[in-house]
């Protein structure tokens, strides 16, 4: 055990500056509990990377103290990278039922469910880790039993939202415990951690009542199939399609492994209702008349390989969608994926498709999960934090929510906008940001885990712009001289059929560079290819504007 | 001369199913006239490409028959291919003196200007091609000058109106001609193309005049330097902020290329007022007190290489972004630029700068040049075509213009829903969508024009998502046998430092390979190099789920 001052810290390894993989630690001396461990998809400039992960390398080398990690809820961005962290470092792992399933799900798929240690907490849990007591309250999202978090330590109280919105009339079960949140507010809290997501969106956050409502009018308008696609987590609107196809006469298909597996997590444990007889298999639909079948789908952020882009291109086995067919796009495109979507929303109404779509909330058919302005000032002013930590967002997000704060009576100068990494320190309810700890990206790519690098990342940007050209030399080791024509490959640069003119131009460079070199320099390889690499590279971008890899090969013989 | 019975017909080589590349054909018997040659940037799949434009074999063909390219505004989806147009068809260009002046800039670059045919033409220039005679009427756009086209043939009018909205209250010198239109819609008009970005909108476009306001107010606010970034193009918005500095008695800055360019062009063709000793060089900027310098910049879309982008990240060299600074991003994101555009707000935010930004409309800094639903059918209602081509869009843009053209009362049947190369053929006052013609998109990378095709595109997708392996064996002629160890080597891969294992087990699996192959295959280096592909390829993807490119390369000895 330390012998130092015991202090209060607290820092993210995910989620700050950024939307995804969200990871926040609270340390008070030699204990260290986690909450949440999320994934974040790539863009377009990680070129093959699949998957980004929190760096843990702090918690690797204070393994002893990380006690605990807890979920807020389910989705990508809180579980997706669990099952990477528990293969490094296999902590005890508390979650509700709903949470706990769709990660057993994950932990499965890796193949390392058994040897996990799942503990299942409600919004009543107490837990306790030396001197962190944790207990918790209820939250609205888009995704059932989510919770906040409240962890009393010596040094005072400090509260984390989780993902949430307030919703007066949500799904059943899923009301905010703001009766709670006000007695925590009042018992004083040192410092909050609040989820920024909509922190430049004024107003406060549609009901998802709205959506019940439109979905249930474009069920009845529909005089043919209905497909509805939104994300698979989002159970009370998933319910809501149930009810429309219920109150239609209509037999429900869930199509995408998502879905269905959701979905099934969801009705084992008590989260939807569906009547007995109406899920069917996607080989019945073609048996039904087409305005008895509803079919519910992965695919609203138009991933190329879910159900509703294949649907839209024909490319689903067995299941078409035909002109009159209702598609309701009921989830708004995440930010990068508008393209994709409006693709698949071109591909639909060219057969004919009536289809249902809009950004953002406009079509009725999506509200958002994360609270706007005033629902983020209401948790401010129920809390009352001295202390305040806008998480969750990129900059400015964070720098709007900081705004919000002020509003509502944080003292200016008490708000910390800090970055994944950063440590802020509290002692004598005094908070001080101070040190860093090490962070970053992880960037899984197939079944490799942190194995590619930035050298990797380079080489492949190169490769995608421009392509690569092999120059392959064939020189003997006693005369150092090249014994035959130099052979050039290329690949992903100019089709070699129709470029032979420029690759044998390319050749007689090779030859007159080698041959032009002073023969001690010939002898050294390395030196031989640096210049290969300079004159053809020089040769090729001052005739076609072009910087392939150049890759020299020589073969000693 | 043709002998056959003269027909009318209408085609498009770009702009269909798609924002971007606009270019359009009228032919009447022996003759064809081209309206628009534009460009469109390529989107993410389409690795390292730099532009596409329409694919013209068609015209080349028929290099006789084409006897004009008639451009009807400045923007780059409708000059942007005009000079590698011209280089393969060196045909007369007409346009409007502004339009000219950025058609001269481009065609300057591309080192054409002197052999090109550019004629000026003007709301009331006429222009007769045997058959067919042209006259015009002015449309309001988002930049000036801009043309719609009446065609007269012998088989009745056809009315092009280039991209445009209504506003009552444009900015100078750019009203529609909205009594023309209605002279033309009185005497009758047999097909109307009219564009359709913004068929998806409800209401009317709203007035430049807001953007005024706005600018002002921001203007007036500011306490320190103020740096707007808008397109270039848009002359009547970069007029509003030159207004906005005289009455803030700033000087202004002009920042990147384009807009010094185009703002040359405007101020020089009278289409800008800017006082006298207004303009500063950018090197004067730190030379005044920050609450007397305005900058006009170009980056509005995220562009990394642009000027705001370049400011973000302090790396315009002599000007900075400082604290307290107002920055203003007056213009909508382009769907695919969203999260370049936020990148750049993040930044700005980080350095303390105050930034009014906000997609679409909602910020006042921005209003589309592009009519919304009203707006498109005041043109209809004003045209009263007998048949209809929803031209300038993607799918559901064109699909949701059909809607409006029948709700207006163009009949049910008499609205064609064309891709690029379908051809509507008129004859005795019948349309009737015929024959193809060639078409598609051809690609520009580096000074290359066509040269990439789909095989180049293919490798570098492949490489730019796992890389490339390539395996060096060196084998004996005679003997037909390895001679040395096979030399394995990776780029975009792995990083091969770090990866020894790996690749040593590759090298022994080709030395299995090669030596386990019955001697007779041995001798043929094609059926060696495609069992090792497969085998080594196999091996990869079972181990780490990867698919690299796999080039095995044989040297003989």
């Amino acid at each position: 055990m330390s012998t130092k001052e015991e202090a209060l810290s607290v820092f993210a390894l995910g989620g700050l500056h950024e939307i995804g993989k969200n990871m926040y630690a609270i340390q008070y001396g030699e204990d260290i509990v986690i909450i949440d461990c999320g994934n974040k998809f790539p863009d377009e400039s990680l070129l093959g990377i699949d998957l980004i992960i929190p760096d843990i390398t702090y918690l690797l080398e204070n393994k002893n103290k990380v006690k605990a990690l807890i979920v807020t809820h389910g989705h990508e961005d809180h579980i997706g990278g669990i099952p990477f962290f528990l293969k490094k470092l296999n902590i005890p792992v508390y979650a509700t039922r709903f949470t706990l399933g769709l990660i057993e799900l994950k932990l499965k798929e890796h193949k390392i469910f058994r040897e996990s240690e799942l503990n299942e907490i409600n919004a009543k849990s107490k837990l306790t880790f030396n001197n962190i007591s944790i207990d918790f309250f209820k939250v609205t999202h888009s995704i059932p039993d989510c919770l906040g978090i409240v962890f009393r330590t010596p040094e005072g109280n400090i509260v984390h939202t989780g993902d949430f919105k307030f919703d007066y009339t949500p799904a059943k079960n899923e009301h905010s415990d703001i009766h709670k949140m006000a007695e925590i507010g009042k018992e004083g809290v040192l410092l909050l951690l609040s989820e920024s997501t909509n922190a430049e969106r004024r107003g406060s956050t549609p009901t998802e009542q709205i959506v019940g409502e439109h979905v249930d009018e474009a069920f009845i308008k529909a005089d043919r199939k209905v497909i509805l696609s939104t994300f698979a987590s989002n159970i009370s609107r998933v319910q809501q399609v149930v009810d429309a196809a219920q109150k239609t006469q209509r037999k429900l298909a869930l199509l995408g492994r998502s879905m269905v597996n959701v979905v099934q997590v969801a009705m084992e444990r008590g989260y939807l209702s569906v009547p007995d007889g109406m899920l069917i298999d996607q080989n019945q639909i073609n048996d039904l008349p087409p305005e008895k079948v509803a079919i519910l789908c992965t695919g609203s952020q138009g991933e190329p390989m879910a159900a509703l882009s294949r649907l839209s291109t024909g490319n689903f086995r067995g299941v078409e969608i035909l002109a009159g067919d209702t598609v309701i796009l009921a989830a708004g495109p995440i930010p990068g994926n508008e393209k994709a979507v409006t693709r698949i929303v071109d591909n639909l109404f060219t057969i004919g498709a009536k289809v249902i779509y809009g950004s953002g909330s406009s079509s009725g058919m999506h509200v958002s999960g994360h609270g706007y302005q005033e629902d983020l000032k209401l948790m401010l002013t129920l809390m009352k934090p001295k202390y305040f930590i806008p998480i969750h967002g990129e900059y400015r997000m964070l720098h709007h929510h900081r705004l919000l704060a002020e509003s509502v009576g944080v003292e200016l100068g008490n708000t910390f906008i800090i970055n994944n990494g950063d440590v802020v320190d509290i002692k004598h309810g005094e908070a001080r940001q101070t040190r860093k700890v090490e962070t970053g990206n992880t960037y899984v790519d197939g079944i490799g885990v942190g194995e590619v690098g930035d050298i990797v990342l380079r080489d492949r940007k190169q490769l995608s712009e421009d392509g690569m050209l092999i120059m392959i030399l064939t020189m003997s080791k006693s005369e150092k001289k090249l014994v035959s024509n130099p052979d050039t490959i290329s690949r992903g640069f100019i089709h070699m059929k129709e470029s032979e003119k420029l690759l044998n131009d390319i050749n007689d460079l090779i030859k007159k560079t080698v041959n032009e070199l002073p023969e001690s320099s010939r002898n050294e390889w390395h030196v031989i290819k640096k210049h290969l690499k300079r004159t053809v590279g020089q040769y090729i971008f001052s005739h076609i504007k072009k910087k392939p890899m150049i890759l020299p090969v020589i073969i000693e013989v």
